[in-house]
């Protein structure tokens, strides 16, 4: 069996301990931060981790009513930009807590007047002596170079982030059963097994989700590329309207994540015009309807509602990745021209 | 000749037209957001136009030092959250000005006590009305589905505004030689319809630019992508390696920007690693070590600096999809299953 596979099925585990272990610390957190009056939020990532903070960027403006902004790294690293951030949190996410270029703009940030906090899986990177808060992963050492455990973890710590912040909303309400239906999104791998089988000689695709699910499009696409070399694209399904969808032919493979709420409408939409245009869907949702206009479908359970979707949500696409890796006759764990810590400025 | 290949060749006419009519206006606007003291900007766009919010994104946040975030139109639109946005310009770019997204944000952003402007190039759109401020592209009807004149365009606004916010900087230094640039840029087109014969059968590539130049990456990706229905992925030169590299294997055409400054060394590492990997690289840059390393080059004009690159640099980009095109035999003008105004909300 593949480390990415051994990690995957750790995740309902890795989300229990986070909740045990880092609620507390983030809910004093939020007591700093309030008297801080903060304004604007800025996120700081790459890879995976920077696909985690497309989702914490909906989850915090949402909950908070703070405008959050995903960092352009290069504006403080290479173009030697001073913003002004007297009155910002910014918030750096690297599973190694290695990531050179997200820890100097960490420490140019907090120069220029902002608050930092690192979400990091490491407890002794360079990343937790870098901030004024680091808040940890608790996932013990992530093995495969294919982040995934690290990945659902920041993002149940943004889910902490956005309660500390906002107070219990619509939008984090009811989070703490987000590790249960991940073990049960878990056991869907048999089937997803079979799935994948189909798509062995697949070179092309699309994934395509958008809001909440907009950083999970992005998160399997990248998986998809990483591990099984495929050429994924990825969009918010209203972006993809404007100009991408001319790629789309007979058969060509679309993958869709739609939870239920204000996006599925949309999705539904999109899937009719797909079928028209005769690709090949493959949707994860809990809804029939879509599930009867798409090809192929990943039933999810139907109580895992609009907020609490995105992590439970990208498991069958972690799964599907690694199986898809196994089918293709290649190891997820090592692709090739990687390693686990990137190093770029 | 298609409507795209006619419209690229204006630009040089319609990016001085901008410097002459809308100069002044955009002066005066900066004394109004002066006094405002904006602390944050946020840029709201879709398609192409959100290509040229990245660039201005960097643009804004390197010559002022204020944030910039691009906002995420769902949060408002489907979501309904009110965001706080006191000290704030909303900035909505729209080549048509209908994209009702677009102009829901502006209004709600509005609502929140933002100060609104609008970029567009039509002075009769639902834009103009819906903002504090509008802008004007003044490049007459843009008939080619494939924007190309807006395009560029509404990069030459957002280097008006960073000049009206911050004064002449070395960011906007010199900024009224990018037409003359353009034309010179113009001059390769049989060069680059000769290169595009080689990759009439190419079905996959990516294309990477980092800071300035990331906006030129997407942008050219999504030509390719709605006029050659090519599966071609966009990445910052950084993010590529963490994990996209996987994807790359003997002959896999990656396509680079690349002026001097900053970037540079970057690429240069890039393109050292892309050589070993025997990828098919064309690079579109001024500095002949680069070109040395790839398999292709694009030469720009040495006089062309960091901060003047973005727009003539992607002239060869948009020749590049219009002519391969042609060489597959499409009509970039009209790309199966899309139309000129799209609506999402």
């Amino acid at each position: 069996m593949s480390l990415m596979l051994e990690e995957i099925r750790q995740q309902p585990d890795v989300l229990a301990r986070i909740l045990q272990q880092e609620r507390g610390k983030i809910r004093e957190l939020g007591e700093t931060l309030r008297k801080r009056s903060i304004r604007l939020i800025v996120l700081v990532a790459r890879g995976s981790s920077d696909n985690a903070a497309q989702f914490g960027r909906y989850l915090l403006e949402i909950a908070t009513g703070i405008p959050v902004s995903l960092a352009a790294p290069s504006v403080y690293t290479l173009y030697g930009a001073k913003l002004r951030l007297d009155h910002a949190l910014v918030v750096g996410v690297s599973q190694s807590g290695e990531g050179e270029d997200i820890n100097r703009v960490l420490i140019e940030a907090r120069a220029c007047g902002a608050f930092t906090v690192g979400i990091t899986n490491e407890a002794g990177s360079s990343m937790v002596s870098s901030v004024d808060v680091p808040l940890l992963i608790h996932g013990e050492r992530e093995r495969s170079v294919a982040a995934t455990k690290t990945f659902t973890g920041q993002m149940m710590i943004f889910y902490l982030l956005a309660e500390a912040l906002a107070g219990t909303s619509a939008v984090t309400q009811g989070f703490e059963r987000v590790p249960e239906f991940c073990a049960r999104t878990l056991a869907h791998e048999a089937a997803i097994r079979e799935l994948a089988e189909r798509y062995t000689f697949m070179e092309n695709c699309v994934v395509l989700g958008r809001g909440l699910l907009y950083g999970n499009a992005y998160e399997l696409a990248l998986k998809l590329m990483e591990t099984c070399y495929v050429v994924a694209e990825r969009f918010s399904t209203a972006d993809f309207f404007h100009g991408p969808l001319a790629m789309v032919e007979r058969h060509f493979p679309v993958i869709l994540f739609a939870s239920p709420g204000a996006m599925l409408p949309g999705v539904k939409t999109l899937a009719h015009r797909l079928k028209e245009l005769r690709a090949e869907t493959v949707v994860i949702t809990s809804d029939a309807e879509l599930a009867a206009i798409c090809s192929r479908v990943v039933p999810m359970a139907p109580e895992i509602s609009e907020f609490l979707a995105p992590i439970p949500y990208i498991i069958p696409g972690q799964l599907f990745a690694a199986l898809l890796a196994e089918a293709k006759g290649l190891d997820p764990d090592t692709p090739r021209s990687l390693s686990k810590v990137t190093r770029t400025l």
